[in-house]
């Protein structure tokens, strides 16, 4: 095998989590090993900040006695350490000269691998570049690695920061029900949860079905249509039942015609990848039962907390992630390119998982959903087989460092 | 010393808390070791539970082999174990019946002691069952026991369950800030925190400031006349500095007219004791950034979490919660009556605090405000006062009874 001396570059794009610096740690600890590579460069704000050349001397920052201490503290850090950005590339066909530039600053700073970490969005940005390097005569290793909270990429089992978002839902949606289950008068708590296309990280706040025996009455999915009668039908089941309904609805509910459930309240506005920003879904639905069944209701939207709260992150998911990001870094030694990271599940009684190189084309732009093995036949709820499915992705809790009863992070200076 | 030799009685009233059932807990765990009190009766659902005889022996579940490791896992159990209520007493003065009622029962299950847990409008309760049964001709000794997220009782240096409600806002606006801090583009997040007449909680989402460096940009709290023009200059001024602003702001806020901010936005029903419930403070002040300013802006309303959070807990919060219960029992076997439990901070270098019975009469629908030292001098943001006040309050953390990943709970059976 040929031998590939140079320099690496890593950046984090897309949406934080709580894990994406885990795997940040991992491709630095990978690569600070790998003697082809003479310096870990970091990218501030991803690809943007690659363009404008703000770069970070990784090996500077972690190459020396606190390698292991500063590693584990950037592992337990929210957010993209090194910055994001939600820059898309342009198609390689018809914009040499943007790829052209890309390849003079590759060769400028003699970068020979690059990773990025990132969800869907990120992974165009990795096939792209891999197309364009593809027929560039410049040799250089494309490696994605799979970061996002909603579990939507597909090629892996699951993704580095799904199983901490998860952990958080869950736990919130217990502590919530157990807040709701205070009082006599009957009430309906509706929480909101993210996902706009896959419903995943939904079906975790019922995680504790299984466990603990807290879940809420119904959990709606957007991989369902979703009917305003069939909800108030079920919403009075539920108070016949006991006072205290509580409702898991993700962000994406739509109905049979495809409109959105909070499409009266949302803004309307679209992101650079034609996402629109939705709102109001939990807020919508809240006003509706009010309307249609006058007791006492309230919307909770568990917001970016799903995204960034390491304080209650998976000691599992950190790990892997940590792992996924390490894999990463060894995959581009032995070679490996156009690929993106992913996350097997092996077969068995136990849970065990190894890393393995997909290739990146097909990966991006595709959604992975919630299968249909997963939802119950009425649609308003999920099937054990999911919870033990998502199970073991929250096990295990981390030993933050607290400095005077506050979590401490890590910063680049 | 007259020896009052007989059964008691717990109750746990109004929004429960993290902490809430770690004063049940100490309650539980002095009641059991006092040899005047045979049992010691838990009500269901607070005064309502009591007055329609629902009630349950703890003696009989806690006075067994498994005491400690059940008052542990009761201590770390959020909201309220035995239920809650909302009742509010009526006037001791031409309601005799009702009273008469009451003492009917502690006759027929011979009550000596009666322990109310809860904040401002359940030692109501307590101050109307002392003034009552102070002329009545059956011995009994009342003690209230304070409990409130919101740091708003006189009397005590500080309360039950506010330490752990702190300590989930700033590790939550922690977090929050991380997330915010990853893109480049203008951006104003508005954090919308619970208090209604008083600040406190709002304030502590501040402690980051004098800790790890992470804190909002501004703070406005309900003890200052809100401005929004004053506003607009804030988050302009914020916005020349860095891209990414942060603002915490109180639920309650209301302009120099006593307007609520959020207004417009609320539904206009009040609750048995008047007050009004109010949504949508960040809502609206993201609706009013956006039409002035244009830039991206969102709100973020950290909700019920803010009370039920335990798994974030303060264990300071916790201990002491437990000890004001303990100290609750001790005062009552003593011959104390008509009191609520406080917390007294000890003059000195170190923090310390001792357990003391305050007089009810005066308590019970004060409210303790943030004091103006606390507050900056253009009513923005607090001192660094405020925050070393604050800050031993939330400094230790709970190790929780953790299975397959999710926090364990009690459960009365």
């Amino acid at each position: 095998m040929e031998i590939l001396r140079g320099n690496a570059v890593v950046g984090q794009s897309g949406g934080p989590t709580a894990a994406i610096n885990a795997s940040l740690a991992g491709v630095i600890s990978g690569l600070l090993e790998c003697e082809n590579v003479t310096t870990v460069y970091g990218m501030r704000n991803g690809i943007e900040g690659f363009l404008r050349e703000d770069l970070i001397d990784l090996t500077s920052v972690f190459g020396n006695d606190e390698k292991e201490s500063k590693l584990r503290l950037l592992s337990h850090t929210p957010a993209s350490a090194l910055g994001s950005c939600r820059k898309k590339l342009p198609a390689p066909e018809g914009n040499e000269e943007f790829y052209e530039n890309l390849i003079s600053l590759f060769k400028k700073y003699d970068i020979r691998y690059f990773f990025y970490i990132g969800g869907n969005d990120s992974m165009d940005t990795v096939a792209k570049l891999t197309k364009y390097t593809a027929n560039c005569n410049y040799d250089i290793k494309v490696i994605g690695v799979p970061k996002t909270i909603d579990n939507d990429l597909c090629a892996t089992d699951h993704t580095p920061g799904f199983g901490s978002a998860a952990k958080y839902i869950a736990t919130t949606v217990q502590e919530i029900i157990r807040d709701c289950a205070v009082y006599t008068v009957p009430a309906v708590t509706i929480v909101e949860i993210m996902g706009r296309d896959a419903g995943w990280l939904t079906v975790s706040s019922g995680l504790g079905r299984i466990v603990t025996g807290y879940a809420p009455d119904y959990i709606y999915l957007p991989e369902r249509d979703f009917s305003l009668d069939r909800f108030i039908d079920d919403v009075k089941a539920a108070l016949s039942r006991h006072p205290n309904v509580v409702i898991a609805v993700s962000e994406g509910l739509r109905d049979k015609n495809g409109t959105y459930v909070g499409e009266g309240t949302q803004s309307g506005v679209a992101d650079v990848f034609g996402h629109k920003y939705l709102s109001g879904t939990g807020k919508a639905l809240e006003l509706y039962v009010k309307e249609k069944l006058g007791c006492k209701v309230r919307s909770v939207e568990l917001n970016i907390s799903q995204r960034c709260a390491s304080h209650i992150a998976s000691r599992r998911d950190i790990e892997e992630s940590f792992n996924v990001g390490l894999a990463a870094a060894k995959a581009a030694e032995g070679g490996c390119t156009g690929c993106m990271m992913a996350i097997e599940r092996e077969e068995g009684d136990g849970y065990s998982v190894k890393y393995t190189a997909k290739e990146i084309a097909g990966i991006a732009n595709a959604v992975k959903r919630v299968p249909d093995g997963f939802i119950n036949g009425e649609g308003n709820n999920v099937t054990d087989e999911a919870l033990r499915y998502i199970l073991p992705l929250i096990e295990g809790e981390i030993d933050l460092d607290y400095k005077c009863g506050l979590p401490e992070y890590f910063v680049f200076n």
